[in-house]
């Protein structure tokens, strides 16, 4: 069996961060691991509280992962500071990690910040150089190319700068506010488009999360990066018209969809 | 979809705590949600460093969950102090929550003990009372009944001191210690054998996780207790079965045996 890790926060509600990767990974057939960066009270309506690690305890989580189930692929979710960010990508450099994906959470969905600025530059130096991808959402990629993105051509101008910049796969994703679910991915100097199906579902947390922990799944499993995303796209989409409606807020997606399991079944009425 | 919220701490190696708990529920078909008490920072050989959260920060947690989709059952896991123990029955009386499980976490797979001697107290006390089902093993059964456990009948006796003292149902464990695979069930003064299939696979890390969490994503989807007891157990003999292997000491199971999806396809060779 392949093996993923993903070092990330823990959403409380389920829908986003180490739970959705932990359900992505498993339903995308790989054995999933974690190292968490910050615990988070939340639901679908905010974030009421957020306990930070210790750079050291992380180190240890992801020590002992390493040195005994060596995972297959890494993705790397919400890790707010630069001593954080610093530490995992030692630790990744020092364990030889492949397949790395960085999903660069800076903003949550509610709005809130969740990256320092001086993370930001941890994350272009230091974790993005050793990365085989990163999926910034239009803001995200604006934060990193330093420039403002309002058209198609802006997606793709800043993909390649931070292509250059960063020397790692880019995956800019269209998402809600330009291009429909119509996504980026460029690496090497060629860029290509991945047409989405739009889904008119509101309960879209951890849409990311989602895709980023895919995206490792599949590369985990053998899939290159191109056929990774395309599966990994799938998997969202299906995820999110499966029109699962809990919550108040901005609700999850159901990361079961394709669960066609006898253990799934309800009682006979 | 029916809903399951697991109250316990987190495994970075995936195979126990929290990380079992979201890949059984999901696989039982609840949408699945975590509350986290402690963060370790273990793998298959031990565990290296755990950090406690504070009982303010886990109430905020389950508070968080309850407040917006609310979980039709409830599985408690690890959680180490009295001062903890106290803060999750006093939330769960408050939001009035049902088909809680409890597994009675007092002692790792290596033999490092979890629980201090007032947890014990708080946990007969102030949790056992409002669960429908504690689940301990031949040793925890011992702590909680006070007495040896050496027979079938042993077994059954301390079960029903449990039972009588803290008014909730027992499950208790055969395990490996005693009567292979066998379990006892008893509640309101009756009791019955659930005969297990005894795999012989040294990989069972979480095997108590993944059966309390499968029991209480049952009792979710409106199974009886009885129906909720064997489907559990049917599902850990089927992810013990797969015989998975990973990890140098006594590895994970496999959660996802059952898994039957096209997201689960390995490249074509």
């Amino acid at each position: 069996m392949k093996t993923a890790l993903t070092i990330a926060g823990s959403d409380s509600s389920g829908g986003a961060g180490i739970q959705a990767d932990l359900k992505t990974m498993t339903l995308n057939g790989v054995f999933a691991m974690s190292a968490v960066t910050a615990l988070t009270a939340q639901n679908t309506t905010g974030v009421s509280g957020i306990y930070e690690v210790t750079p050291d305890f992380l180190k240890e989580q992801i020590d002992m992962v390493f040195t005994d189930i060596f995972p297959d692929a890494v993705k790397i979710g919400m890790a707010s500071s630069a001593a954080l960010i610093e530490v995992i990508a030692e630790r990744l450099v020092f364990h030889q990690a492949r397949n790395i994906v960085v999903d660069p959470v800076m903003v949550a969905a509610s709005g809130s910040r969740l990256m320092r600025a001086d993370a930001v530059t941890a994350l272009a130096e230091k974790l993005l150089p050793i990365a085989a991808l990163v999926t910034p959402n239009i803001p995200e990629a604006e934060v990193l190319a330093e420039m403002e993105i309002r058209s198609a051509a802006d997606m793709e101008e800043a993909a390649r700068v931070i292509c250059d910049r960063c020397g790692c796969g880019v995956l800019v994703k269209g998402g809600h506010s330009l291009q429909e679910a119509n996504d980026l991915l460029c690496r090497e100097g060629k860029c290509q488009w991945f047409m989405g199906r739009r889904i008119d579902n509101p309960n879209s947390h951890g849409t990311g999360c989602t895709l980023s922990s895919a995206i490792a799944a599949n590369l985990a499993k053998g899939f290159d990066l191109e056929e990774s995303v395309r599966r990994a796209k799938d998997y969202v989409t299906g995820a999110l018209a499966a029109m699962l409606d809990l919550g108040k807020g901005a609700g999850p997606m159901n990361h079961a969809f394709d669960l066609n399991s006898r253990f799934a079944e309800f009682p006979n009425p």
